[in-house]
């Protein structure tokens, strides 16, 4: 009986494997030079857990299942939520300020397509506790330094900044009323993805008021924070977060990656939660694909049933990324083919349960090694040490009777014999 | 509004997450070392995947879900499925034998008790295309090469050791008709884990014939293979089984690993899929648990409509070794706490920007390193510096005018001045 895999899934064979966890301990890796500590959660959650605060889109494309005694859960598609449960649940004894970061394998229903599938793993960092715009230029920088660690430069990817403070007090300035802002951000955040009559149409059909309309048309279009007071008038609010953006650039400048940076006044970001700073990194070339995003939530906490402290962070899947990573002969680069520090063969059958003892012992020695199942012919058996692509071969054969080995170097082909207790006491040393 | 978490799941604060990493990275490498590959599937697949040749126990236990279409799903309770799925897919293509390993996430609701979780762990290795015991033998030691590595002694642990081909000879010698193995399989897993007189209460319930339940019973309480044709009689297959032990034993001596090994006729292993030698490794002190188990399971490719090739594995889980490693202090003693390569401190407000981007440097150089948010008292910092145990703390003040570092040791408490450019060029080297 023959079963395919699920539509979306992924299988990871050894090679697909290396480069998922080449990726993953990239992350790892720059997380913690940065700061940050690791923590999961559960890949399910109760299903209410993930209909307080995340998108409208996110909340249709969850996987729902059921406990044992009928409560409705559902896979996690995304962790934000299990991190503000988490951090409420301690939040007097976790020291502060909170740094954390996370790499969880997250779920979405969505008709899979290329870069979006319905299982994949989403590196995730968090600062829970500090309120400037400080907080926010090290999320950025987080982000940046890892993506320059594996090759990407300031021709490859743009990370573009602004502010959901902003274009909320530019709504509201121009007239939009407050009630009517979430359902707004949800379509804006569409606007590159849209063509621009597209969008356009759209947005006036949801906002009759063709003043109103116009004057929202003329913000998303604007490229420069300058531009801004112009186009939404100005009030304390609004300079407030213009005040914001330009220190974070300062920041940025000072922490040596505003060169991969600008603003873009129609960065939305999608999820209602935001608050302050959003942004995305784009691909400059190829298709233009958002590789990550983030931003500042001081809210959600409170909205988990916790205390009113700010919080900023950013989210970067590995679907995407990777496929961006192969386009620029990236994975090709860094990742170098698994080796075996030993194969042990032997010349005779004679010899076959010493070359599997020395095996072992390599082993418990902590050196990769491996040996054949059959005692077949030696020429056989250095054909399987370089198809498994053996830095050393140990030969076993007649010089083991006077306690010495044959070394083989598989790059140069020169080989050695070697006292038996030498060489153990050479791998020790 | 406040959600729990769900029964039965963990949530992994940095703590845990350092325990789960430490298992799990010690896992991936004696895995690595002992010639594996690591792989990994779907957290879900459809649910009869599931349903094939999986114990009925698991089936039981499954969490099943839907896809969008309406098909049926199911949280994978064990890899195996899976394993057989993938390398059936490319059978002709992947290269023989198949050394794999993978630690999947897996899931079961079954009533939560210690050491036993809704979500886990579990580390499996696989050989397949190998139909010797030496297969067999190399996945003993393998397991028992982690569990060495960790620190566990042949006082903490015993591998048991028998075979499904002798308990299955054995019972249909006795007069068990070969459709009644499978579900006794079940009962006789539960042996160890059943007080004697109830285990022989419900044996004799489910075997009507007592000449042939004393004999089950005999064979049961045997604790050595001798004594096993004495009770069952013998034929070519039960001399073949007991054949093939004694062989296993030679490798494992061989191997260096004998010393924790015995046989225990009683192993049965519940999965209704194993074919040949059959293992699992308990603690001998405390409860008495099995930390893990494992065995040959030659038909399984062939059950999900694969060809007819030999395999053999092992699956240990994370939850009662965690416990087993935290009753003997090994967590405590193979676990340091995390380390801050620098925290970078300023005397002063004006030299704040220049910690941060000294900050931002360090890191991009692959150094793990911190800052505080705000410019506070320099003894505050320093207790910052303290409490998220930096190694080395680096001070910006009055010196820096002179392009000067004050680098301070923060175990033996000395500190010295150290040129900027000087300090960069050393740290590189």
């Amino acid at each position: 009986m023959k079963i395919p895999p699920v539509k979306g899934t992924r299988d990871f064979y050894p090679p697909d494997m290396a480069v998922r966890n080449w990726i993953i301990d990239g992350w790892k890796k720059v997380s913690v030079r940065n700061g940050f500590e690791e923590y999961d959660g559960p890949i399910f959650e109760y299903l209410k857990m993930f209909q307080i605060k995340s998108g409208d889109e996110i909340v249709e494309q969850l996987f729902s299942l059921q406990d044992r005694g009928g409560r409705d859960l559902a896979l996690r598609p995304e962790i934000t939520p299990t991190l503000a449960r988490m951090v409420n649940q301690r939040i007097n004894s976790l020291p502060k300020p909170i740094k954390w970061f996370s790499v969880p394998r997250l779920f979405r229903a969505e008709r899979p397509q290329k870069g979006r599938l319905r299982e994949f793993f989403q590196w995730n960092i968090d600062i829970i506790g500090v309120d400037g715009v400080l907080a926010d230029a090290e999320v950025i920088f987080t982000t940046v330094d890892y993506l320059r660690e594996v090759g990407l430069t300031q021709r490859d990817i743009r990370v573009k900044l602004s502010s959901r403070k902003l274009l909320a007090s530019a709504l509201q300035n121009i007239g939009v009323p407050e009630g009517q802002l979430d359902s707004l951000y949800a379509l804006l955040d569409k606007y590159s993805k849209m063509p621009g009559d597209t969008f356009e149409k759209t947005l006036v059909e949801r906002v009759p008021d063709s003043g109103i309309a116009t004057k929202i048309m003329d913000f998303m279009n604007a490229t420069r924070l300058s531009e801004v007071p112009e186009i939404v008038g100005t009030n304390a609010e609004i300079e407030d977060a213009i005040k914001e953006l330009a220190l974070l650039e300062v920041l940025l400048t000072q922490m040596g990656v505003w060169r991969y940076c600008d603003f873009y006044p129609s960065i939305v970001r999608g999820l209602a939660y935001y608050t302050g700073v959003v942004f995305e990194v784009d691909e400059l070339m190829g298709e233009l694909r958002a590789i990550c995003g983030g931003g500042r939530y001081d809210k959600l906490l409170c909205d988990f049933g916790g205390p009113d402290v700010p919080a900023t962070g950013m989210g970067m899947g590995d679907c995407v990324l990777e496929i961006l990573l192969k386009e620029r002969g990236l994975l090709d680069k860094n990742l170098s083919k698994p080796q075996l520090d030993y194969f042990v063969a032997c010349v005779d059958e004679k010899f076959f349960q010493k070359a599997i003892e020395i095996t072992m012992k390599l082993r418990s020695a902590d050196r990769a090694a491996n040996f054949s199942y059959k005692p077949v012919g030696l020429s056989k058996q250095l054909k399987q040490a370089s198809a498994q692509n053996a830095k050393k071969c140990i030969i076993v054969g007649e010089e083991f009777k006077n306690n010495r080995l044959v070394v083989k170097d598989m790059s140069i082909g020169e080989q050695e014999l070697v006292g038996y207790d030498e060489f153990w006491s050479r791998l020790k040393a």
